[in-house]
């Protein structure tokens, strides 16, 4: 079981009856009432497994939630609220969040807003959210077709992340969340990089998982509220989210798979009109490419595509904002390209020949 | 001018043309969006003189809300959420919550969860705004039945009380934030409470205001999350919110009513059953009576009422939860009286005759 201290909480990673868990539900906890909140897929996977093997909760409220990014909204919010009013929990209580990046957002933000805020534990059962979500504090649901646009951020008392709940997840599931990883190894540790690109998503380990949890929550824990340093984590996610919301209506693509040609993308921006060596955007570009299926469009739609890149939150008023790199490792927050090399760029990548 | 320091942020009693209010809109903020968020009655009475002698609040967007207590709910925020969208409201723009506690607590509410939090000013318009909003960082809206069951403790950037707003209100309006005064004087300052049962509400001045903001103030900053010594600001509540609730459907009373008798019973507790001397109880309820009509119910409702404390949300597993005082200007936090004590109580004070 591997422990990193977070801000005011613990992310533990391990065999989940090794850690904290049961202790605090069973100390702390003992005599408030528990509430699970999952989904479909994680009720049927993971929940019997912590109700039959915790005891203190083979009794929680277990709130069922559709599954899927689309059910990361308000109107869902407003029936678990309900929901924890009939159970009528109370201000010390306790919430468990049981899945992927949906639930732990949203079940994050359900708590920190009932009563004023209750504590809630964080048990991420996809890699994505193990590595992304697991630190850094940020809750929220999508306003709409706005993403994101109301949340705040909280932290969980505890968080664990336990690899049996992978065993359940199909390879494509775990290649999205290693898209993440090869993030934080592009924006801080060539190690990292050099460790995950000779291994398969299905060959990644806890230690693996360990090292980006840590390279993650360093930064969060320098910069909670994302006003300097914590920009880096948006290292392909300009270009990834553009293409994330354009494929969004008609064939959708998960959001590790953009932000993985995201990152290539902005890598061959940081090499044709920044300071990256071409021989390391090859590098880059030769491991993704290999590992997640190519993304095209048409000629026509890369104004459009740029459009999306102008309405990202991110942005101020001196342009289209980016986080790149100098090298694989090394990264520089708050970085302007014109939209004739942002074009250029999408054009030598995206476009069907 | 009075300043007072509160977490972060200043809370300034007096003409708002002399403080910070235009500096801090005309510098930091001069580039960015402002929206004010009102109801129909302060539309009328006060943005428009906000608007004109502010010159950066000249082109604000202004959101005008449904006036009263029963539209301090979450449909209502999600319509602001969705102007804010519109208007492209980004994270660091501004929005000014002009209205009694009513639209502070939901704008503030609502800013806090927009994008994670943006920065926000109140300008309470009300006495019981003034004196209780202003400081202490609670925001939040009701859940159906259920009060301010949503929301979350958060700081605005500046408050600024100032006293011309309130020759816009009925003498009543002025009676029910007095309630609130003469509490905090019955918990912390004998002077304080002194001061107030010589004057009629109209007659309550700037320093009067500055001194009961500034009790509550460093109680709040002792105790933000209201772990001990803020339960203190309680007394009278528990009582209080029972009757409040118990005359919501057919015979709505005002809060601030409720809580002045709340606070005689509760008196009454602690002089039959407690320390507090009988003159002083025979003091408050002297002067309480001489400024507040009477509450009565009838002798079978009673149980009703003592129902209504028990599913109070500041109640622990060991019972119905009072602060009570054992002499004018003196507190003591989590005591507990039993059913039949209240019940006494209740019956001496509240049956009609």
């Amino acid at each position: 079981m591997t422990t990193i201290p977070s801000l005011g909480y613990s992310i533990e990673i391990g065999d989940l009856h090794q850690g904290s868990l049961s202790k605090l539900l069973s100390e702390e906890f003992s005599t408030r009432k528990k509430v699970i909140i999952c989904d479909e897929n994680t009720h049927e996977h993971c929940v019997s497994y912590l109700t039959t093997s915790i005891d203190s909760l083979a009794n929680a409220e277990i709130i069922v939630l559709p599954a899927g990014e689309e059910n990361k909204i308000l109107e869902i919010c407003m029936q678990v609220w309900e929901a924890l009013s009939e159970y009528k929990i109370q201000r010390n209580d306790v919430i468990v969040n049981v899945g992927g990046g949906m639930i732990t957002d949203l079940g994050g933000f359900v708590a920190s807003i009932y009563k004023r805020g209750i504590d809630y534990i964080n048990i991420p059962t996809s890699l994505l959210s193990m590595v992304d979500a697991s630190a850094g504090g940020k809750t929220g649901v999508d306003l709409g077709a706005y993403k994101n646009q109301l949340g705040l951020f909280s932290t969980p008392r505890l968080v664990v992340c336990d690899r049996i709940f992978l065993g359940t997840l199909p390879e494509e599931e775990l290649l999205w969340g290693k898209a993440e990883m090869l993030k934080h190894g592009l924006i801080q540790s060539k190690e990292h990089w050099s460790t995950l690109k000779t291994k398969s998503a299905s060959e990644i380990t806890i230690d693996d998982i360990s090292a980006s949890v840590a390279i993650k929550n360093e930064i969060v824990k320098a910069d909670f509220k994302e006003e300097h340093i914590r920009k880096g984590l948006n290292f392909g996610h300009t270009i990834g989210h553009a293409l994330e919301g354009f494929f969004l209506d008609n064939d959708t693509k998960a959001h590790g798979h953009c932000v993985a040609w995201g990152m290539v993308a902005e890598s061959l921006l940081a090499a044709k009109f920044g300071t990256l060596p071409m021989e390391e955007f090859n590098e880059i570009f030769a491991h993704i490419h290999s590992d997640y299926p190519p993304i095209k469009v048409e000629r026509s739609n890369l104004p459009q595509l740029i459009e999306l890149m102008r309405n990202d939150k991110k942005n101020n008023a001196t342009g289209i904002n980016f986080t790149t790199i100098s090298a694989i490792g090394v990264s520089h927050i708050d970085q302007s390209y014109s939209e004739e090399q942002i074009h250029e760029v999408l054009q030598e990548l995206f476009i069907a020949h």
